[in-house]
């Protein structure tokens, strides 16, 4: 059994690591803290965990994480890195779903997240936990940066396109969707029902976060500079992200089956047939991305359609497919279940 | 392994159905069938469903239901009660997720869906599938008729109530509101998103099919006759029952104490500590039923608060429940997964 | 043209509000009151009114409201009971949207409110402005203390059954169901989308504070105590109160005439024909009270279904419709917009 | 008073023309046409018109419409064609809103709406209805086509563009977002509230009837071919447009400036400030289409954001606009209603 610990576990990805780790077989959960919190049971703040997490937030001083095998981080930017280290010395794993150790350059980290960046030298070390992409690395690795949503998204949208070689890297556009759960579960004008319901928005167009992490990933499997244009949009469910992409071809080729054999061993990525339109509910609750590709009117636009589970693929559903193959368990394991549609 | 067919599996109680059936380590599907979409992959229809469920609809003609030891009826009323006896003289339970064989009362059955019953005997051979007060029955019953959603929730809340004889059983009141997908999948008009959405209204009110089926169950329980005003209402959500249940005391009495004891031994029955309010996303996807006793204001009238999935605990999962115990399963097998929240 | 100031023009009340006199041929608006927002332009905060409400909300300091001839407050309870006595004495007519003057026994407000009452003896003055019940009363008011969106709900439902003496007063039973505007523009955890979106709750089961106001009410008409039991629950819309009231007849009458008669003269109370299903939606927008009447299975027990818009008639446009009885313009002056639907 | 009929009122740009019509000070609503529910008060149908519609659906054959000063068309496809020349022979003024008279190609028509066209040379007489492009046009009109939702955001948006010849005209993208009122008051399986609600999803990928209405719109005022793609999604919302527009610039100008000078006499066309996120509900229930313009990180692809409400401003709305100017009265007559938000 793998012992496990939660940092900051009242917010939307914290709640779903726990309805996760709780179905885990191999998982002990140890601790889950919260400052705020301490002293309150877990599931009386999320009945949903009733019967399933049976014990309260503990404070941060009295969480004993460093006798954790794993501890994930589901807190807001800027406190992981604040942590990191020690329990590393102890020998703890780590995985952090913020933002602390996705970008690898420190002057854009600070000057997109607005602090200094409190270990840089982590951040070198730190595996960014795309596994389609660094499967052999997080096998060995002390701390993966679990990706953001819309990376998540976007990333494995344009990953089988890049690496092909067969679209202008210049020129990329990612509109992107996303439920209101992404923004986290902060008391935000923005965020209440009334004001997000029955509306939709742009947001971000002038820049968002996670436009340097699509940025960094891309130039990563392209081995050069992508010019992207990254425009998110709130859109009023509670999960889902739809990312539609557009790029434009250089070259004849088979997009069928350019996706269809990029991901024909991944688990959790499924190209679906010729001509589908996936709907963001037909991942609600699990860990899969599904991707279609269309080339309108056979011209030499091609727009790819991918959506996750912002929740899931794209925060705690990849972080205990890390989590799984850190350890060396089979890479689906408590991340079966079938998606709740409708 | 049981062998399990499902009869109509392209509503929302047959994906639900299938949702809970592909996880289920005892079951082996054999064959679903849809008369209009036979030949059609299930999971092209259900996306969601892709890598769990990889076989056709298969025409009813073709079905071979009589070699499964199972079959589930998810069909409209009517159906069930036309095919239910071949199934049985051929040695296979029945599970009907319909109405066929829920009224007892033969002619009250006929009042309400408006037809002429196939086979009234099998009526009275059915045993009604609410395991918190037949599971005895259940567990030999070759044929069992599945409460409906809004039954279910009622009756778990004032259950209680009436085994101990402390409300007047003539003014009960049943006020509920079920999410969008308690009407089934079918393109009626009050269905769609435009006119659900945003909305709120109440319907059958001078007459709702769960009325009598409810009735005879309290009735049951109480050993006498029940006066019970249903109002259901339409909320715009897609699952979900909330069940706000009055009545009139007669004597003082411990209610939580009581709830608590009455449930205590059964898994999918919650009663919730004093004073919860509880919400339908806390057993959004789950077999669990949530009750909250109130007594405002110190009053006489109790204020019952149930809530429950209607495709889980309300119609697939109370289904799935009541096959894992005519076959002798841990009664929680494949139901054990975490409600869905946010 | 009539001098109009409002107090508090952040909520949604405020700009709901804000709406109606924007298009009001009588009302020129003076100014609008924001501590925090004071020097923002209204219609950056609300980009609905982009083109109608040109000005910026004023400090309270500098907002010189001694100089209109009518102040709106659309606070948060406790503000106007501060101010108003002010404005009396300057002979400003003045129209409470909050709760400060609705509770005619002040024992009960300060108990319910948590507050000690500022001027108890313009709690005296004040008209509780239902024009159903007070319009004489409100023509010459100075201080109308406008009425809770429940309470207007329920109200209008009980009124004629209990001036007709023909329910039992004792056993009165109000289910409620509010869209999520009603708990106002506050950023309260409850009210974020992903908490109440695709959710159902009940709430204030233990006691509401609109509770004894409409006790007061139903009091007044009835001229003697009422026993009632008022259950709010949230329900995911934006706008909409959907009152389900429950009463024991004591004897035999034509319901439906009897409501129609109550309501025949009054502009903003449409009783439906027999067995209609009034839906929120057909008032959405608009200053409306739509009713409807039943009598379930011929029994005993009378069901009435009573719609607004709480902002509107439950709120900002039942303010307006006090400010025209009070500055004798035609009742309907600026409320004639038709409801929003789909 | 202009004497008008309605032919297809239940419809969902039916009621909203009904909704329109009703508040109009110079419109005599003579007729309102249905085949299936002639007999039925469009009010029984429609409650949120009850007191303001008070005429029944009358039998297309019983319509006189030959009586009327204008008739509006809110049919489904292929019904305004059959019909409009028996009425411009009567000297009747048309206003269609399908799209049997947008497309000048008529081969391009017939192969998108898989039908031959009934009058090609009604075509050739009939005016594009977008008023911002074609004003003249339209006051001398017998027959107005009026623009579908889809074209008049993305038209609104590009047109400035275009005109200054500023932007790449050959990679043009529209990244569309609708309110499922757009797909009509039809019952299919898509629309319904289960299917469309807590989800998103991209349709029409490889061709949607939109595309070939927005390519003649922009090549007509661009004075050449433009090369579009056009991704229209679904997003759980009732109304509302968003579109977000994507095109590369080439050459240095003030963007800004272009659009608040191309639309500064428009009275439905909002340029917001720069920096703006124009959000649907801004525009909910009313004429406005509201443009924001960015060019994120500086780059050279311009980011072009507009939103409308597809009944309104998309539909019902730009028809009275229309009507308006055909019949020489204050453009904005009828059409000033304050968008209701929240």
């Amino acid at each position: 059994m793998i012992k496990v610990g939660v940092v900051g576990g009242t917010g939307y990805t914290g709640v779903e690591l726990l309805r996760l780790l709780a179905a885990h077989p191999q998982v002990a959960l140890q601790v889950i803290t919260s400052r705020a919190d301490a002293g309150t049971l877990v599931s009386q703040m999320f009945p949903s965990l009733r019967g399933y997490v049976d014990m309260p937030f503990t404070h941060p001083d009295q969480a004993h994480l460093e006798q954790c095998d794993l501890v994930f981080f589901a807190t807001p930017h800027g406190i992981a890195m604040q942590q990191a280290r020690v329990l590393l010395d102890a020998g703890v794993k780590v995985i952090d779903l913020s933002a602390d150790f996705r970008l690898r350059d420190i002057a854009i980290w600070e000057k997109w997240y607005g602090m200094s960046h409190a270990c840089p030298d982590l951040v070198a070390e730190a595996v960014y936990g795309l596994p389609e992409v660094n499967r052999e690395q997080i096998k060995t690795a002390r701390l993966v940066a679990n990706p953001g949503c819309y990376p998540t998204a976007v990333q494995l949208g344009f990953i089988p396109l890049l690496e092909a070689g067969v679209i202008e890297p210049a020129g990329l556009i990612a509109d992107a969707k996303s439920g209101v759960s992404g923004a986290g579960r902060k008391t935000e004008m923005a965020n209440l029902f009334s004001e997000a319901a029955d509306n939709f928005k742009a947001y971000g167009v002038d820049g968002h976060r996670h436009l340097p992490e699509i940025s960094q990933g891309l130039a990563h499997v392209l081995g050069g500079k992508v010019g992207l244009t990254f425009v998110p949009h709130l859109t009023p469910m509670i999960r889902g992200i739809h990312a539609t992409l557009y790029g434009k071809l250089t070259r004849k080729i088979d997009l069928q089956a350019l996706f269809e054999q990029r991901y024909a061993n991944e688990p959790f990525v499924d190209v679906m047939p010729t001509g589908s339109l996936p709907e963001t509910r037909s991942v609600r609750g699990a860990n899969h991305c599904r991707i279609a590709v269309h080339k309108p009117q056979g011209g030499d636009t091609v727009v790819i359609l991918s959506v996750i589970d912002n929740l899931v693929k794209g925060a705690a559903g990849q972080a205990v497919q890390n989590m799984n193959i850190m350890f060396g368990l089979p890479e689906a394991t408590a991340l079966n279940n079938v998606p709740l549609l409708p």
